[in-house]
């Protein structure tokens, strides 16, 4: 593990860092993270999600287009093409869980891709819900596991 | 408060709610969230504080970028147009907190924008840690205030 | 109705034409179009439409999404900012029609809002559909109403 | 041909399917699509042709920019990097016909890239011709060729 | 004239100033820039230029839309809605010319939008003679003229 | 050197050439630019540039955010995924320069994204002294240098 922070030079000055010395591996990380909702408000989307238009899919799918956007919105990532992206958001007890799972072959990790995945289905949940629950908080947003394997 | 989802109509398909017949207001939203670090992180941020390759300034950057673009990311936003976004970070003695206030003067509340802009900010600390520190959570992210004022 | 290319100048040449001397008014358009898929294809969707991962429900959230980026896509857009977008996208006997109205208080129509949903969801369907049907046709996309009231 | 909707997993979830296992090939499709137009239109457009104030130019460039920002807008798509696109806007007696043609060295097709850069050449042409054609009609969208060659 | 920077504050912490208590106006910026060619390309463009595939054509498209993006590329530019945006290129005896105007009614300025507007012009001119012209320089980008006047 | 435009085919149409059968090699390009500022603005920057808010700072991340967009502004230019970029915005006597080296591992060069980098950098440079100083000019965008190395 590195001593240092790895986006700043000598000088202290950012840069994105050149992976282009690394070798192609295929990388995969899951990422998760919690929204807590009130009682109602996860009776509303249970009761909703039976129906057509799925407060969870919509979720998955921006969450699914974050990830993609991932080098955009962080200003040192790099870019890179992720070959799957698969969000989940399930209903639990006090609020939805949210998992993402993205991976690449490519010459680093897809961590923050799996972590934005994350953080915009959340915000997706809030934002459709914030008529009806005014103390909802995103949580625990945190990496599950993240690989490298050979070609 | 409503009591039922306002983004899904009676059949409880998706839909962007009709905003136009809201008045013009001054909206504000203040928002925050926290990422947990080890102390060795937190130190080697507050070294690099004083250096010139900032990690908190690119972190509020990051964050005032990504408010403004909060309605390509969450799909049910409206577009607005900010007048203001302010993303603070601060180093506390276990991590580092992110403060957004957001305002515009339109017909609908600029949370989300709060929101979207304390996210990106602390996912963009997560990218420039990720090297040295390999148990950071984000945390508590949630609405402080939200406020309209007429015109 | 004018009787030459608003978009280009007397010596041809191409400009975003101002609209800043328009009135403000209240904008509406809806648009159409169909995605002609095999009986079987059909089927498929229909029956996916009653579990969780709604191919019809993606196919309107990426029209929403599509709609508010319009200015960006077509280069003699003028931005603005929609009150209301609705993409509704409904299974017929030999394909879906998807229809897409949109709205805004502004100085000039959304008809390229509305098509440029209904275009961007018939798209999300081919893509969803095209690994089991190889002579999907995306036709008749056209508007089919405008709208100005004052304000 | 597959006979199953290849986006939704068993349990019907939507999601990115993984093209990491595939093989990289050269990549090539061909799409079309038409935009019919009353013959004034048509009139002014070859006019202008000649001018500096290109309308076709303007179209093919849209539907070349709008090519590569394909996994931007059709959710399930994935990011992929275009070794070529070319759009080609031909005047017909009674409108324009648009051809794209994509090239990719990768693990997935391209035919959603070909479509796209139809679908946006023909919404420019659309745009800059409403002023004065009230009874366009976008048609025959479709998919011409797709080819997959070992490296 | 200001006489300290106003995009940080008192702690030289980086924020988008509030424009919101400011009035109403119609904004109108000019910019220009020049990249200056070899004589050999300034034929070739010359030529082209009467031709199908207009490279001063593109090269305004292309500062046309990127000036309706600037406030995704400069980080502390405000959201706004231009009017209008027009890009014009002219030939000069070594090089191009570009200048660009825009528009809009709003509490900021539009001159950032100006710049925008030329910078990716003479880029685009520079991407399409690259191959030909190893000697380019963009020259002399800068404001030509600001105005303001009440509604 | 090519003796012709290579964007546009023989029919003057413009296309996104073909680059697929081009070899991937380690490709490097460096490019430069200058803003000439009033000697009180140089002291401003130089002022801020210890305390937290730092102008150069902010214009080296929108350098680099945008070097990585270059595909989406520069209509004809390829997409690609930089393996690093960096941009130095150094204080001068009468200015600031700023220089971007970007890199990747591809079939076609990266210099348009080195110049990319260093114009918007500048511009927003530009964008936060603009209040405090009507002169400002952007000199002398040029590339530095070009490389390409076998893998």
């Amino acid at each position: 593990m590195s001593t240092k922070l790895t986006h700043t030079d000598e000088a202290g000055r950012a840069n994105m860092v050149d992976v282009g010395h690394k070798e192609k591996q295929i990388r995969t990380a899951t990422a998760e993270g919690f929204i807590k909702l009130q009682q109602h408000t996860v009776d509303l989307i249970r009761d909703n999600h039976i129906k057509k238009g799925d407060v969870l899919t919509i979720a998955e799918i921006a969450g699914i287009q974050a990830a993609k956007r991932t080098s955009e919105l962080i200003p040192l990532c790099h870019q890179l093409q992720l070959t799957k992206v698969d969000v989940s958001c399930s209903i639990q007890d006090n609020g939805v869980l949210a998992t993402c799972t993205s991976r690449c072959i490519g010459q680093t990790g897809v961590e923050m891709e799996a972590l934005t995945g994350v953080q915009i289905a959340l915000l997706t949940i809030y934002d459709m819900c914030k008529a009806v629950d005014k103390t909802m908080v995103i949580e625990q947003v945190k990496l599950l596991e993240k690989q490298k394997l050979d070609l």
